[in-house]
This record gives C-alpha cells, sequence and structure tokens, in this order.
C-alpha cells in the first residue's frame, strides 16, 4: 500500500481525498485546517488473507448500522461507529468543534453535480473515495454512505432537513480511535453549489498517531 | 425470472421474502394483513443488458440519496424515491396507515441476531433478500438500507431514536407506482426479540396492478 502515511500528518487538498491505514488502538484527527470545511469520512476493514473471501468487497464503516447501535441520529463522544457485519471499526474519541456532523446525507458524486447544473469532471467525494482507494489494493463496488465531518445538517421538528454552512473554526479537530486495523478515506468535501462548506472547499488535514 | 408474479397478489408469508417484477407505471401495494407487520422494502433496476455492464451490481433504491432530494427523515405521499445513481425509482402514490414508515434502519441480519442471542438459523430481511433475489437473476454484493414500511421509529428532539410496535391495522396498505421498470423484494421481517412487529411476525401481502 503504497504512499499512505503511517504516522503523522496527511494533507488532503481542498477538492481532494486521501487514504490512511490505521492500525488497532491508533488515534486519527481529521481537522479543519481553516474552519467552515465538511470531510466525508469513509472506513474499510480488509477482508483477512487466506479466509478463502478475497474477492468478497471489504466491509465498510455504516452510518445505518451504527445508528442501530448509538439510536442516535447524529455522533456523540464516547461512541462507536460499526460496519455493515456490525462490528465496532472506530469510536469518537473527542470533538473539539462545535459538535455538528452528519450521518444522513450520501457522498456528493457526478450524478449530484449534474443535476445542480454543473459543467461535467466537477469533483465529487464518491470519485475522491475512489481514487484514494486505488492505491489501497482494496475495490469496493458501491459508495458507502459517509460520516460527514464538520456538515451541519439539522433535523426540524417535522422531520425536515436543512443544510446549513459548516460552523467549525480555523484548527477545530474530531477524533477517533480505531477499534481495528482499517483504511480510512477522507475527502475534503468539494461541494461549491450547495452552501455547506463555509468558505469554499479547503484543506483539511489527518494526524494519526499511535 | 420463474415465480415472480406479474399481476395480482403475491403473499410474503410471515418471516420470508418475495421478489415482484413490476414494470415502469404499475403500482405495488404492500398490504398489512393482520396488523402491526413490519415490511422491509427493496427496489432493484437492472443494468440494461448490451450496455457492457452486465457484471455491475444493479442500482438500488438508497434511502440515504433519497433523503438528500426529499430532504425528509421519513417517507410522505407524493414523494419519489431514488437509487443511489440518484436516479427515481419509486413514487409514493397513498397510505392508509397511521403513516410511520422507517429510513433510518438497516435490515435485520444474522449478525444482528447473534447480538440479540438468537439460536444460529433465525430468519432475517438480508437473508429473505438474498433468497428472494435467487430466482432474479440479480447479484447485489450488499444489502441495501431498505424503506421499512409500517416500522415505527420516531425521533425525539435530542436525535435520540426509540424503537415502538409497529402501528399498522390489518389491511393498512402502502401503495408505489413505478417510475421506471425494477424489481421489488418485499421481506415480512422475523424480529420477534425486539418488540417492533406488534403481534410477532405476520404475513404481508404485495398487490401489483397496471
Amino acid at each position: 500500500m503504497r504512499s499512505m502515511a503511517t504516522e503523522g500528518r496527511t494533507i488532503v487538498p481542498a477538492r481532494e481525498g486521501r487514504a490512511v491505514r490505521v492500525a488497532a488502538g491508533q488515534r486519527l484527527s481529521v481537522v479543519d485546517l481553516e474552519g467552515g470545511q465538511v470531510g466525508d469520512v469513509f472506513a474499510f476493514v480488509p477482508v483477512p488473507e487466506g479466509t478463502g473471501e478475497a474477492a468478497a468487497p471489504p466491509e465498510h464503516l455504516s452510518a445505518a448500522h451504527t445508528r442501530a447501535v448509538t439510536n442516535r441520529l447524529f455522533p456523540e463522544a464516547g461512541q462507536r461507529f460499526v460496519t455493515d457485519r456490525r462490528r465496532p471499526v472506530l469510536t469518537l474519541v473527542s470533538d473539539t468543534s462545535p459538535g455538528f456532523h452528519d450521518m444522513l446525507i450520501p457522498a456528493c458524486d457526478p450524478a449530484r453535480y449534474a443535476a445542480l447544473g454543473a459543467a461535467g469532471g466537477h469533483a465529487s467525494c464518491a470519485d475522491n473515495l475512489r481514487r484514494a482507494l486505488a492505491g489501497t489494493g482494496l475495490s469496493v463496488p458501491y459508495t458507502p454512505q459517509p460520516v460527514n465531518v464538520f456538515m451541519r445538517i439539522p433535523v426540524e421538528h417535522d422531520g425536515r432537513l436543512r443544510w446549513l454552512p459548516s460552523a467549525s473554526r480555523p484548527g477545530d479537530a474530531i477524533t477517533f480511535q480505531a477499534v481495528t486495523d482499517c483504511v480510512v478515506v477522507v475527502s475534503a468535501c468539494p461541494q461549491d453549489l450547495v452552501e455547506i462548506n463555509g468558505g469554499g472547499p479547503t484543506a483539511l488535514a489527518v494526524d494519526l498517531r499511535s
């Protein structure tokens, strides 16, 4: 798995994505360097070699299965995120942001930008995921629903959703601890047609430490 | 696609699943025969033959992408459900039930029942999906998050979810119209360890008409 960080800081340039291999017990922080930037976070647990399941897709962090475990719409410190096989993959350790993180909205993709009238070739979190995984040996035939850190989608009393600009400040960070070895992908969301990114798409950082 | 209904009534026995091929424009009703029974509804749009994508998984009705289109947590009459490619697949035409249908919770599966302490071999909506699709020629390497008709998962003011018994009455029906040709799978949820099925798992009916 070349060009993947082990420890230290990985910059996720604006509108791009990066994959990081995380060992069980390591902590990974997503840092909003300039503030107001949404990050789409995906996590995958590779199928162990020699299990005869090499061709199976990796387990992925699943927002829906996590909701069924936490009985909450949105993440809170201390909770675990589980995979589509209901196995814990990450724990939310701490959060210095105002605490808005979304688990309802799918990754932006070419169809989303086409519907918004963007020219072809607009970057998307789904494409960023695909590119970031290309170097990891993992192949995922679908785009799991990500955890959208720093994304502010409040739910009204009647179940209606609102899309608001991110409220995170420069340097705000959300920190996860890996329960199991996994590959985490972070996409600095390139959305510039719906005002979810306060300051226009900017870079994020991923800090990995033992 | 043998043993799949075209028009008329298909009984979905308690704890089992059935697939129905639906043509664009046809209406499909899920009927709660005895009341209090949750149905997991999946829909798939096969990749057209000759597109060179024969090996690609079919598009699936996506709860997450539908939320991003409707800006609502739960379905309401008149809305469309879209696929993971953001294309409309079903319209919610009418609903004679009290109106509680869930789009937050994943299908029950063997891991769910193992965690609940059930003996091995407990039926699940994920397994029902797999079995129901076996006769359709469709292959899906994952379990999409279903639309759980008649399932009552209210959201509290603080984002907390509650799991309540279904409130649907005998004969209550929710009716969809197909926007495009698709295969719909309905599973009569076999959950008998968490009290979401009011009267214990019972049968559903699927009525298909032009």
